[in-house]
């Protein structure tokens, strides 16, 4: 399906529809996080769910990534096996199968996962001390996500007591992630939000030490927060995942008051013009099957075309005072959500000067198990 | 990652989440579609963008089908290496990488790709000839769809005298596909605007029989049309694709007069209850990566719960009157968009009387180029 000896063809000679990586751009981002994080006491454990790639988590830990946050069970065992030794479910794992696996990949790596409900905890402990391994778990506090998570109290104390207490289990901390206010653009409403959620952790973290249990790490935030999270000083792991791409949605942010943000879009979908029927409407190779739209469309790099979804596999560009396009011509669209979307590719093309310099499979797609 | 010997395995041991096949719904819309074509004078050529998987192209073909309909050349040349020996490429290929491509698989299958341009009429005409080979075109008719095609009317005609004309291609015929109007929920409405885009289909094919051409084909038309298109007679191929698995969306429409679809939802997702925050708010593990958004959410089988998305990999269930869910449970969902849900994973689960029957590979997944 693929050719991986692609190396060195130009841009323009690649078929479409493909996703791309500004290499340039990505390195960048990838050193800002670093220098973001390094003068703080936090240590930096990204988020694969947004690249799904071992090798773009090996170039994180080369930044100074201490581990991967995964999604998925599915997504820490393509990261095992991609050679990332250090990694964190961020999401409770409850059903039998997937608790299994979670254990067997715990005797080949450093793992650790969240748990909000004492059935599950359980359940845990059980397949842990079965196994004769130590598994570390950390209790999700619902910080405002309404999502998973125990509230914010002492409902968190009777959880570490139980982890503490169970054969198998380390209690390793707390995590508190609210990914709704990562992408608020308002730099003070922003802030005001993540001052919320972080003294609702930091409060439960009190009454779990009040009850003997040392908390060792207190993880949570995004990239739209973790300049924020530094500044308070209160997380200890930060899980940044989107910088490394950024998104239309993303980089709309306003990072510090009245200055944008220092990540700016690596990523993007390539798309041919397959038919014209004006100069004003032209179709693009690019629909729903090649770009998400949970959070709108993709927007179009060149100046002067708005894309616009039309169907599984298709796009209109209208024409807003651009350049005459050729049947044929290919144009970048950045991602509305590079999460989502990256999940629909098996590829990147890491491209540097118009030239394809890498290609790397996204060998955690599709991996929601 | 995945295991194909789970023949027989209760459909509660199964991990999620996971896409499902309801074996005895999807053998009936089969045989609907057959019986519901079998009386009139169209051919069958079901549109595989819905399954992408060989298996389930194979009993089409079974259930009548001349031979199938693929939107992308990757969609086709999965279907050709799975042994389906006849495809029609709905969309203009136009990039010199899959033009190569299409004109390599037409030594191998019957082949035939629609066109709306000179330009890539002549690249089709010049990889064909180069090849030796003859590659059926039609032209493909913008019948209201505002996407692709000519105009109809005499523009056709004109591009069929280059196609006739051309060393390697061969005219074929003429395709009108409107797709808006498919989930058009009100008969009347639906069947007024199959006739209006029918009647401009015609029309360009009297202009281009009186310019000397037969039109040996007539294809177009969807699920939602297919008893209004047998019923005007007009077409002589019909491309339904999601009757097959139907989704949320499709299911809503009006088939006669005050009459349900004879169709029915044979696909779901089976996702699990991860976190219970409360009685009436559940955390299921399915979210935008496991089903597609473009449509609205999917809605759950189990009567008196809604489900809301809450991330990539999260939805809530909201209670609203139904039974008590515990942590763990597993509940099924119905898509709102079956082709782009589809996309998102690599195996469909066949279940017959609540056990697994068989694992199909969806071989096309992703095959957007």
């Amino acid at each position: 399906m693929i050719e991986t000896n692609l190396t060195g063809l130009p841009l323009e000679k690649l078929d479409t529809p493909a996703l791309l990586i500004d290499l340039d751009q990505f390195e960048q981002n990838l050193a800002r996080m670093q220098h973001l994080i390094a003068g703080s006491h936090c240590r930096c454990r990204p988020h694969v769910k947004s690249h799904k790639s071992p090798i773009i988590a090996h170039l994180q830990v080369r930044h100074g990534a201490v581990g991967v946050c995964c999604a998925k069970v599915g997504e820490a065992e393509a990261m095992v096996a991609g050679g990332i030794s250090d990694v964190h479910v961020t999401t409770p794992v409850s059903t039998p199968e997937k608790i299994s696996r979670l254990v067997a990949l715990a005797r080949r790596a450093d793992v650790s996962v969240v748990a909000d409900h004492f059935d599950n905890v359980n359940a845990l402990a059980e397949a842990a001390s079965m196994s004769k391994i130590s598994l570390k778990v950390l209790i999700e506090i619902d910080v405002g996500q309404q999502r998973c998570g125990l509230p914010p109290g002492a409902a968190a104390a009777d959880l570490a007591d139980r982890i503490a207490n169970s054969r198998g289990l380390i209690f390793a901390g707390l995590q508190g992630y609210q990914g709704r206010l990562q992408a608020i653009v308002s730099f003070a409403d922003r802030r005001r939000e993540v001052e919320r959620s972080l003294a609702l952790l930091l409060e439960t973290a009190e009454a779990v030490r009040n009850r003997g249990h040392p908390v060792e790490v207190l993880t949570g935030g995004g990239t739209g927060s973790s300049g924020i999270d530094i500044e308070l000083g209160g997380l200890n792991e930060l899980q940044p995942g989107s910088y490394v791409f950024m998104d239309s949605t993303y980089r709309r942010i306003e990072w510090e008051p009245g200055q944008a943000s220092p990540f700016e879009p690596s990523l993007s979908i390539l798309g041919s013009v397959v038919s014209r029927p004006s100069a004003e409407r032209l179709v693009l190779d690019v629909g729903w099957k090649t770009a998400s739209s949970d959070s709108g469309p993709p927007v179009a790099k060149t100046t002067g075309w708005s894309f616009e979804f039309a169907g599984d596999e298709h796009g209109i560009l209208h024409r807003t005072g651009g350049l005459s396009l050729a049947l044929g011509d290919k144009i970048e669209l950045v991602p509305s959500h590079c999460d989502t979307t990256v999940n629909l590719y098996d590829w990147f093309f890491g491209i540097r000067n118009g030239r394809i310099e890498t290609v790397w499979p996204i060998a955690a797609r599709g991996r929601s198990q």
